[in-house]
C-alpha cells in the first residue's frame, strides 16, 4: 500500500532525528528491515481489517498466509533466511479461538515452507481487528537498497500488478474465473525466499515490491545516490493485467508503476545468468545521476516517487 | 492488563501447536521474551486508546515513556540489555505530525537513559490510534521463569499496587496531588533495567508485573513446577496504597494481587546482600509442590492467576 506524504514525512522525520548509534546495528531505518552486524534482520509490519483486507473475501486462512507473506518479503529483499515471526494479535469480540486457529494455520502453511518457528507475541484487546507480524532472519550478507551502481541492469521477479488487479476483482466482485492469477497473488502471494536465495552471488542491491514499481525503484535509486532508468518497453505485461487495464481505460505502465504489494523482487545486478525455476525480466538499468526516470521510444521522463498521478502530470 | 480467559486460551493453543524448532532459538513462546541461542532477546506489544492508555490525561510525551518503560520492562524481566525498538505506529487521521514528534520525545527520553536505539518499525493508517512496539535486547545468561527451585525466596523490586491507583485516580478524576507516587508511576514507570542489571547474580528466576501479582507469580509457580507461597504479612503496603483501599472498602493484598503495570521485578533467589539503591522486600518462598498460595496467620490458601475474584470465592 501506499505511503501517504503525511507518513513518508514521519518516516523521514524520524530516520533523521534517530540515526544508528549502538555497535552492534548495522542499518536501523531506510531499509526493508533493520539489519544488526551479526546478521540478525529484523521488520515489523501492521494489517487492519478495512484498511489492509478484507474480510468480505479474505477467510482467515487467507490472512494468515498474506501477511504473512508480506512480512517475509521484507526479509527475502535482505536475502535473510527466516527464523522466527512474533505476532501481535490486536482482538475485537467478534474474534473467536476457531478464527485465531484458522489464522495460524496460514501462518503455519509458510512456517513450514520456510522452515521457520511462529515464537510467541503479544494479544490484546483492540477497537480494531489487525495484527502485526515482527519477523527476525538472518543473513550471511544482507542485501541493502544502497548498493546500486552505474553499469548495472535493473531487474525484477515475475510480473506486476496481478495483486492489485486481484484486489480490484475481488474488491468490486468482478468474475473471478477471468483473473485466477491475479486473485490468487493478492490473497496467497508467495515470498520470494527461494528466489532470493538463488539469487544473492549476483544482486548487489534489492527491495521488495510493496508500495509500487515507482515508489520503490526510486527508494532504490535515493539510497545508492544514482539514476535508475526504466526502459518501458521491457516492463512485461501478465496478460490478465492486460485486460484488466483495457476493460478500465487505464495504461499499463501507469497502473504497474503504482501497483504494491506484488512482494516480487526489484533488484540490480552486473549480469544475470539463467537461473532454473526463477522467472526473471530486465527493465531498466542504472546509471550516474540521481532520480527514477522511465525511457520511452527515446525520451527520459522523470518519474517521482508517488507514482502515476505524477507522471500524468508530467 | 489481565488477559481474558479467552487469551489465554490462545496463548494456551498457540504455545501447544508452535514448539521451538530452529536451532538458534531457546524459547518461543512462554517467558517475558523470546530467546535466542546467542542471547538476543526480543519482546513485542501492542497499546490501543481506550483500552490500554487514555488522552484524557495522557500526553503524547508520556505516552511515548509509558509504552517504551512497559515493552522495556520485558527485557529487564529477561535480565538483557536494550539494544533497539521497533516501533509500528497505528495512526488514526486525529494523529498529526506534531503529535509523533512529542511520542517520539518520550522514547527519546528513555532511548538516552538507556542506551539503545530506536530502529524503524511501520507506519500504517489505522481504524483506531496504537502503536506495537518490539524491543530487542541482549543478555548474557537470559534470567527465565522457569528457574525456581525449593529453598529459594521470593522478592519484590518496590512497592505493589501503584500504578494502578494512579490509573484510578486519574480514571476517575481523584484529587493528584494526593497521589502524587501512584500518579507518576502510571504515566512514567521506570522499566528496572539497572536494578536487573545488579540482581543478576542472585536471581534464578525472574517475570515482570505487568498482570498483577497473582498472576504473574502463578507464572513463575506454574513455569519452574514449584510451589510459591506469599507471605502475606510481608507484601509491603505503599500508603497511597492503604489510603485508596481504606477509601474505596478494598483489602489492601487482594488490590495488590490484581493490579498490574507496576512493572516491578517478582524473581526468586537463594538469599539477597542489601544491594545499595534498590529497593527489595522478601514477600514469599518457593518450596516443593505445585501452584500459588498466600499464608494468613499460618494457614495457606490456593490463589488462582485471576486474582482477587477467587480469593474471595475461597
Amino acid at each position: 500500500m501506499n505511503k501517504s506524504k503525511a507518513e513518508l514525512a514521519i518516516i523521514d522525520f524520524i530516520r533523521k532525528r534517530f540515526p544508528e548509534k549502538r555497535k552492534e546495528i548495522l542499518k536501523g531505518i531506510g531499509d526493508d528491515a533493520m539489519v544488526f552486524r551479526n546478521g540478525f534482520v529484523v521488520s515489523t509490519d501492521s494489517f487492519f481489517e478495512n484498511i489492509h483486507f478484507d474480510l468480505r473475501y479474505f477467510s482467515m486462512y487467507a490472512l494468515g498466509w498474506h501477511t504473512m507473506a508480506a512480512s517475509l518479503s521484507d526479509l527475502a529483499a535482505m536475502n535473510a533466511e527466516p527464523l522466527c515471526a512474533l505476532v501481535s494479535l490486536n482482538l475485537t469480540k467478534k474474534i473467536g479461538l476457531n478464527d485465531i486457529k484458522t489464522l495460524y494455520q496460514g501462518f503455519d502453511k509458510l512456517s513450514k515452507k520456510y522452515a521457520f518457528d511462529i515464537s510467541g507475541g503479544d494479544i490484546v484487546e483492540s477497537p480494531a481487528f489487525g495484527l502485526t507480524i515482527t519477523v527476525i532472519g538472518k543473513a550471511r550478507k544482507p542485501l541493502m537498497r544502497s548498493g546500486a551502481q552505474p553499469g548495472q541492469a535493473l531487474f525484477v521477479t515475475n510480473f506486476l500488478g496481478l495483486a492489485e488487479v486481484g484486489r480490484a476483482v475481488l474488491d468490486k466482485d468482478l468474475p473471478r474465473k477471468q483473473y485466477p492469477v491475479a486473485v490468487n497473488k493478492h490473497l496467497y502471494p508467495e515470498p520470494r525466499i527461494k528466489e532470493s536465495g538463488l539469487l544473492k552471488k549476483y544482486a548487489k542491491a534489492c527491495i521488495d515490491i510493496s508500495d509500487g514499481l515507482s515508489t520503490d525503484a526510486n527508494h532504490l535509486a535515493a539510497e545508492s545516490k544514482v539514476k535508475i532508468v526504466l526502459d518501458t518497453e521491457h516492463v512485461p505485461i501478465h496478460s490478465e493485467v492486460g485486460e484488466f487495464c483495457a476493460m478500465t481505460g487505464i495504461e499499463p505502465l501507469e497502473f504497474i508503476l503504482a501497483s504494491g504489494e506484488d512482494f516480487e523482487l526489484l533488484f540490480t545486478a552486473r549480469y544475470l545468468p539463467k537461473i532454473s525455476g526463477v522467472k526473471i525480466f530486465k527493465i531498466g538499468k542504472v546509471i550516474k545521476g540521481r532520480g527514477l526516470f522511465v525511457s520511452f521510444r527515446g525520451k527520459q521522463r522523470r518519474i517521482s516517487p508517488t507514482g502515476y498521478e505524477h507522471l500524468k502530470g508530467a
